[in-house]
């Protein structure tokens, strides 16, 4: 078998680079959630990481490892979501200019929140394209030429993958073995590394990957045995909008992850809803994928120790209070 | 000077009676509050705490300390808000009735929540009364007197209040001495706990209690030395909602308390977005007194390390949404 892109030890010095950096995010629990499902349930919540989101750790721990020539240049990224912001916070701790191309049609408050991350960091800049008659990746490569900056992509990227593995590791480390991992998936940075770092530091951990129902595609590349490629789904997993897995990730899936699932929109939000009266937490639609499928019995695990990745938070106010009235 | 209600020896005794069964909420940061305030500032969530309020401290405290008579007979509370279900939950882990008696027009999710948490202790009740046709103190002798039961008043209690300090305790425990203490304030139950642990376990910390500004009843029963009565205050902070401090609370509060401060309603809800967006936290009205003091500037800290105690998270969630789209 060729070797996966990511080791254990990647990880391990991905959690290294981290310390004091990112936060050590808190595992919380909920005797509902115990009671409802019959699972020892923990949560760990990427939802209260730095800038609301796992991604930070993966863009970090990216970027962190630039060459002196990568940094005087800078890096640059292509996302209007929570893969802007981590890079973005990330180049401005590490002291390097960062561009982020984003659709000219992105919400205000993205625009705001990334351009508030640049802030202090000569050199930094979101780039607006419009969707309909430019091409993204074209401006991509002018800026990267013209500049000397560095291209990170938000997940098919083996120093990103390592970043996400820190979550579960630390998950594992603070309250012991498990014997179920739930993790969103989306193009399969979070779960890769997830499934990485728990089948180390948990020997028999079985990893299974949530996928939103109308954004199959990576549960249809496990059934196919190669990267299946979809249009853009609708859901209200916004993170989870990925057309395909990853040339890194989709082997890591492949080998370490037992399945995938699915859930519905209706099962976010009920999903969201349980978070922000039962225990107080905002959690974004495509965060609540894992905690989804266990609270609506797709996945049962009576008498098990089951971990689940809140992996972020990041979700427009006033829509999120709709989501909360609905 | 007559001594005080309770000594930091009380508080310890609490936090033991509490251990394993009380979470010991997590204490976050936030690099954008330090930013804006100056300070190094710690939160205490005790919006993550169980039945989501710091309320369950003081309840499970004061019931575990029932003779076995007082056990047997069980335990009757007035109260619509989260003392209700902190005696509700305590009444039940320790397994013994209680009557909760609620206003027959309270929020039918405070008397589902209220009943949910009673569920499988014979003998427990909710008992609906009319606010304006029926006087609930006749209403809970009679049953106390027919039922053998022991009333336990939301504040005025000394076993309420030391459970109530535990969660400061647990603060300075993890974080180390603190300049400042920012704690919302409504009987003063929070406050008078709060203040004895953080006096002992902090030497020279300056302990400050936050008010709505429509409610500031203890504010000015600081100014005139004596307990000064109001008419319910129109506020959101429905915790806050309370008429004058306890006989017991007060002078903890006229000895230890530097000053009470107020915020308005309009800086309530400025807070509680701020924690929703920028914190992925859901805390009630009265849980933002101390942080909007802080974050808008009424109470200024620059370059000192402050505490402050999200006092909890329960709200209803159609208003809380409602609030976020305001």
């Amino acid at each position: 078998m060729p070797p996966l892109a990511i080791t254990p030890d990647d990880i391990q010095a991905a959690a290294q680079r981290l310390l004091g950096i990112a936060h050590r995010t808190p595992v919380l629990r909920s005797h509902t959630l115990d009671q409802r499902t019959g699972a020892t349930v923990f949560l760990k919540c990427e939802n209260l990481q730095r800038m609301g989101a796992f991604k930070f750790r993966g863009a970090y721990n990216a970027l962190a490892q630039f060459t002196p020539d990568q940094r005087r240049g800078g890096v640059i990224a292509f996302s209007s979501g929570n893969h802007a912001q981590a890079i973005a916070l990330s180049a401005r701790l590490l002291g390097m200019p960062s561009v982020i191309v984003m659709p000219q049609d992105s919400p205000a408050a993205k625009l705001a929140a990334t351009r508030e991350y640049q802030q202090g960091q000569p050199g930094s800049e979101v780039v607006l394209y419009d969707r309909y008659t430019q091409d993204r990746e074209a401006i991509g490569a002018r800026l990267a030429a013209e500049r000397g900056m560095t291209l990170i992509p938000p997940y098919d990227h083996a120093h990103v993958m390592a970043g996400q593995g820190t979550a579960a590791l630390e998950l594992i480390q603070e309250v012991g073995a498990l014997d179920l991992l739930l993790v969103c998936v989306g193009g399969g940075g979070l779960i890769s590394g997830s499934a990485v770092a728990a089948h180390h530091a948990s020997p028999g951990v079985e990893v299974v990957g949530v996928e939103p129902e109308a954004g199959n595609d990576t549960q249809q590349s496990q059934a196919r045995g190669e990267i299946v490629h979809i249009d853009t789904p609708q859901t209200i997993a916004d993170g989870a909008q990925t057309q395909h897995s990853g040339r890194l990730t989709f082997p890591v899936i492949q080998r370490l992850v037992s399945r995938i699932e699915t859930v519905t929109d209706d099962h976010l939000l009920q999903t969201m809803r349980f978070f922000a009266e039962r225990m107080k937490l905002v959690v974004e639609p495509t965060g609540c994928l894992g905690a989804a499928a266990l609270l609506q019995g797709v996945v049962r695990a009576p008498g098990r120790r089951v971990g689940v990745i809140l992996s972020g938070g990041n979700v427009d106010l006033a829509r999120y209070g709709a989501y909360l009235q609905a």
